[in-house]
């Protein structure tokens, strides 16, 4: 067999950049369950009526068939009405999710997925077919009140700033309502048209938005610059509320929207620091249209070419059955979109290949028996610990163990009279010391493979 | 949107039963590591001529199409040859892992895995069409060492164990060298047809088989009674090795295999108990063709109907890319099989449905901010804490508690000199103890939500 080579869009990492990874995983589950997020899974598949209820996205949805039902038996029409599809996101399937199981569930139900999905889009920087992410969303049913809009942000600032080997990031907070209102307020007609076009200020020039906004929204150029004007509006406390009041529109909604918005900036106050921030950034729109208050995008600093690396924000209507609907807020954290190219760049990586801290040495195949007993001593008090593959000599057992990071090397020493000491050697330092295997254990920091900066990392 | 239904064969759990998923996950995991085995992921799809090289289960894997490919720019056919599809064990996808990455991986390389697969099969009790799996394997290159067949023996063993909410199990050893070499001694021609109608024995009568020995894999009744007599053999010791000599067989193959099945019992002695089994039985053939050495099955104690729940053997060559070849050893548990009936049955559950242990309670919505205060000292000191929704009445914020499974409830009583202190109620008890909430944890087995049998569980 020819050597495989990767598949493009399907990132895959190595042994030593999966503990970063792991330890991601690992820090944002703890802090959702900290904060009292339950945590499940959903199948991947999801029925294609249901993946293909939000127009955008049909065109990634990935198709599945089964191969025994043969090429001619079944066509991609059928599939499309009673097929099923991979998950292109973890809403859809947390939205039903919670429709199949309400009447078990308690609510308000807060719950954290961190699950891979697929998109059959065109690879490109930051871009894959195959991603993992992490959400939490809190939904209620019927009604879910306005404070768990600042439970959300709260959680997930603490969560990223849990990843302390992270550059730090600036979560950008709007509200719908706000924007809305204010469109409203100034006497807009088309609302959505406005809004679409303000979302295009990264991508269009100013003086180009604002002729659409005549030209396509139907504005006159007072309420074209004054929607320019908001969109320019951005603070790290709640003095945005004056900003946008000196602009001089009114409107219920509007005002709805600033006591929401400040309430979220205040709420993550405490959680700022030099390389956290939370600002109310008010030309943040979402292209989705489910959203109704709450915004959220955040963006890693010095790496702000990445886009937005965690979005989302409040839905009144994650699902419906008729009888109740069931309103959300949420939040996605895109972990692969934050972890492949701090990885690929080489920014980040494990401190070692295998999780063992210590390696046992072996004198001969014979003593084998021994240096396993040995190394069950070692397990049996949190040390992970393997045996030598081989009774090589001595510097190629230490050698082995340097390949992969494994910071000490335990050698057995049989005296005259017969009885076995042990020592430890770090192999770092070389420094070697007696040591009882019964009891002794490696500095807390050396037990587990640490995130490294590749930089520091020799 | 109507209720949605289950789909057959995609079994999901609900937030309780996914804490027994989470927790088995997490001692499987923490095992694995204590052995030095890393942890990969591996992309959720495979080549299809990677998939289809085995032919026995190509007609149960799961094409996939990109919709935006059309209905009719692409037939099944090219899918075949071009396409991709989910992968059905985590086997396939871990030799090409290893074959694409192989220059940068240390040999002997360690791994665990533990990922979803898919089947396209007909679901049925024990058989998914999503299923999780938790593989280990030790792959070398060019060589592996026998005492890694030992190795990875102990290591599921101890895993298993380490379930100990679980009943008892036993672990099924034989050897494929043994059972080759036992029917090449005795004169037989077709050895593999010898090995399918032994592996039938769990399916046939002993006549029917002994029939079938002499019919189509052209025995004599006294090569056929050898056999069958062979397949009787079981023991928890070497003892085997004797009633296998003892049917006066002799072969070089035969040997070797007596003395590493032999090695692999008493390896894994120190491992066992009375609920946890490493028995040679010499019926265990597995039907997969590619094990040369070792092979593994295991029964759930009182749960034998959900056939091995835990699989694999030596594989002498998993992958070669024409210069070298990569033997490996490997088990597979079965997480799926083994949970999925046992959640199902009402056997395990989680204590709660939430991981919070503790429901800071709400005088009024004004003091939120305190309560929320207060649920960030508990949280700072690992306790996974809510805030109440609402400021209900106590008595219905406690039934809030209790509904959820949530042990303590947190009260702050403010006194007429304006001093604030805090209260902790164990509702289960109705025990209520001043506390003061910067230094307060629950006992550390109400940190986290236990694995628990339903019939004890009120």
């Amino acid at each position: 067999m020819a050597k495989p080579t990767p598949l493009s869009g399907f990132p895959e990492f190595l042994p030593a950049d999966r503990v970063v990874e792991q330890q991601v995983l690992a820090t944002l589950a703890r802090t959702f369950e900290l904060h009292g997020f339950g945590n499940i899974e959903t199948r991947a598949v999801e029925p294609m009526d249901q993946l293909l209820r939000k127009g955008e996205t049909s065109k990634e949805v990935y198709v599945l068939k089964r191969l025994q039902e043969g090429p001619n038996d079944q066509g991609l029409e059928k599939a499309l009405d009673k097929g099923m599809g991979l998950h292109f996101d973890l809403t859809v399937p947390f939205a039903r999710y919670v429709l199949e199981n309400a009447g078990k569930l308690e609510f308000p139900f807060r719950r954290y997925q961190i699950q891979k999905v697929w998109r059959g889009e065109r690879p490109q920087e930051g871009r894959f077919r195959e991603f993992t992410q992490a959400d939490i969303d809190i939904v209620g049913r019927d009604v879910l009140p306005f404070h768990h809009d600042v439970e959300v942000a709260r959680v997930m600032v603490e969560a990223l700033s849990g990843l302390d080997f992270l550059p730090g990031f600036t979560l950008q907070v709007n509200n719908r309502k706000l924007i809305q209102g204010f469109y409203t307020g100034l006497g807009a007609s088309d609302i959505d048209k406005v809004m679409q076009l303000i979302d295009k200020l990264d991508k269009l020039p100013v003086d180009k938005v604002r002729e659409l906004l005549i030209s396509d929204a139907g504005l006159d150029e007072k309420q074209a610059d004054l929607c320019l004007q908001l969109a320019t509006i951005a603070s790290e406390d709640a003095s945005f509320v004056d900003d946008v009041r000196a602009l001089g529109v009114s409107d219920q909604l509007l005002e709805e929207g600033l006591t929401e918005l400040a309430a979220v900036i205040e709420g993550c106050k405490p959680f700022t620091s030099d390389t956290v921030k939370v600002v109310a950034d008010l030309k943040i729109a979402r292209g989705l249209d489910y959203y109704t208050g709450t915004v959220f995008e955040t963006r890693l600093t010095g790496f702000e070419s990445l886009g937005s690396i965690c979005s989302g924000g409040r839905y009144d209507a994650l699902a419906s059955d008729g009888k109740s609907t069931y309103p959300g807020v949420g939040i996605s954290l895109g972990v692969s979109r934050l972890l492949v190219p701090l990885v690929q760049k080489g920014v980040l990586t494990g401190s070692r290949v295998v999780p063992s801290a210590v390696l046992v040495a072996l004198t001969d195949e014979e003593s084998r028996p021994a240096a396993d007993a040995i190394a069950q001593q070692l397990r049996a008090n949190g040390v992970p610990t393997e045996v030598a593959a081989k009774p090589d000599k001595f510097g190629k057992q230490i050698r082995y163990a340097e390949r992969r990071g494994i910071p000490f090397v335990l050698f057995a020493r049989v005296a005259e009279d017969g009885t076995t000491t042990h020592e430890a050697k770090d192999i770092r330092s070389g420094e070697q010391v007696s040591i009882d295997p019964a009891t002794w254990t490696p500095p807390a920091a050396d037990l587990r493979p640490q995130v490294v900066m590749k930089e520091q990392h020799s």
